[in-house]
């Protein structure tokens, strides 16, 4: 079996990277810009896939995703997708920082084109998640909530707008790229994000992100060893 | 030589592949839903390649853009790409519907993330374009304009003032996802862009795009065949 953690920031991989002392297998994806690094756990084989840099930092955002994501899926035919990282979330769906969700969907909010069963529609994206996430969010006693993507760290009117008119919990900047693109080849995707961010705490988004982000990926390395012992011993996969 | 166009809509395409007869290539790209058309003109080869559908509807946006122009240069290699298609424009820079324009520079005008230098610098993107873009336009008597790209076919408060405060003047929902990934390569990319609608026009965006869809389809066909004329004679490529 072979999984694939497609991650966008070393911050967000770092602590688990370690944990696994999965090795860089250098210029794999040359002249991309993103890196591999892969081991193997209890007969599996797991691989972390990131972004990479450009312009001196990680690549963040939804064509950076897109990028690694069908650069991974292409060269390494995975089991299954996990999109592990940070996002905000909202005080009054009851989460905390640190906090650990598995993702129940997975939209875009800031992709506003007209159109129901055509444009509009296919913008939010709703693409579907690893069936088995339900289940394995119940037997690890971790919370769901459905990711919601756009490529700004703040978050506008029309954004909370459609956030709430679609049910949009977990708001991050990569997980719709990746849900899109293993839409197109229906490769599992499995989403394990931890929350940096309140987006209706009134503090200010960069500056709560940076201050939180260590804790956060320090969760992030808890959940995923239970997630990843939970997929090497899944029948389904 | 080998041109490549990547393209998103089939509407946007058509005109140009009728004229020069270039024939699909079918399932290239499979399982992607992106097609490939091929042909050869004066001894050139001439590729388009179209995002394809997905939910019913031609693929728009950025992440197919990305997967699409990924997959192009992967598998193709051309000498350069061009994405040529339409877009918005401003009465007060003097554009009109259906002028043809080409790209003197790229950036998003949708990712907002702090950080001179940084993040920040990295979401706008600024992206370098093809060097001879300027002298291509000189020479066909086409006037330039700087691409500016969004996830969505309205224009919030927000985007505009990102727009003018970087002097975005075309505005489209592709073209800086293709810059991003020619960057990658250091492919490289011309733009080509017919105006459907005035941003500032003050007229509904989706009911003016589609109202002129089909005359700045036809002024694109036009314009295409003059620059694919002067780029297998450009002894620069």
């Amino acid at each position: 079996m072979r999984i694939c953690y497609v991650v966008a920031m070393v911050a967000e991989a770092k602590p688990f990277i370690e944990r696994y002392g999965i090795q860089l297998v250098e210029d794999f994806f040359s002249p991309l810009p993103c890196q591999l690094y892969e081991g193997e756990v209890n007969g599996a084989t797991l691989n972390v896939v990131l972004n990479g840099q450009q312009q001196g930092s990680d690549l963040i955002g939804c064509e950076a995703a897109s990028v690694a994501t069908l650069s991974a899926i292409q060269r390494l035919h995975p089991d299954i997708v996990v999109n592990s990282g940070t996002c905000g979330a909202f005080k009054k769906n009851g989460a905390d920082i640190a906090q650990v969700f598995i993702g129940s969907g997975v939209m875009f909010h800031d992709r506003r084109v007209p159109g129901d069963n055509t444009w509009g529609t296919q913008s939010l994206g709703n693409y579907p998640v690893w069936e088995g996430s339900q289940e394995l969010a119940k037997a690890l006693g971790m919370k769901t909530g459905k990711v919601t993507t756009g490529s700004s760290l703040d978050m506008q009117p029309c954004d909370l707008e459609i956030i709430e008119k679609n049910g949009g919990e977990l708001k991050d900047m990569e997980g719709a790229a990746v849900g899109f693109v293993c839409s197109l080849f229906n490769v599992p995707i499995l989403y394990v994000k931890s929350v940096t961010d309140l987006c209706d705490s009134g503090a200010e988004t960069f500056e709560e992100f940076s201050r939180n982000l260590h804790q956060a990926c320090e969760a992030l390395k808890v959940a995923n060893e239970k997630v990843i012992d939970y997929l090497i011993n899944d029948p389904k996969l």
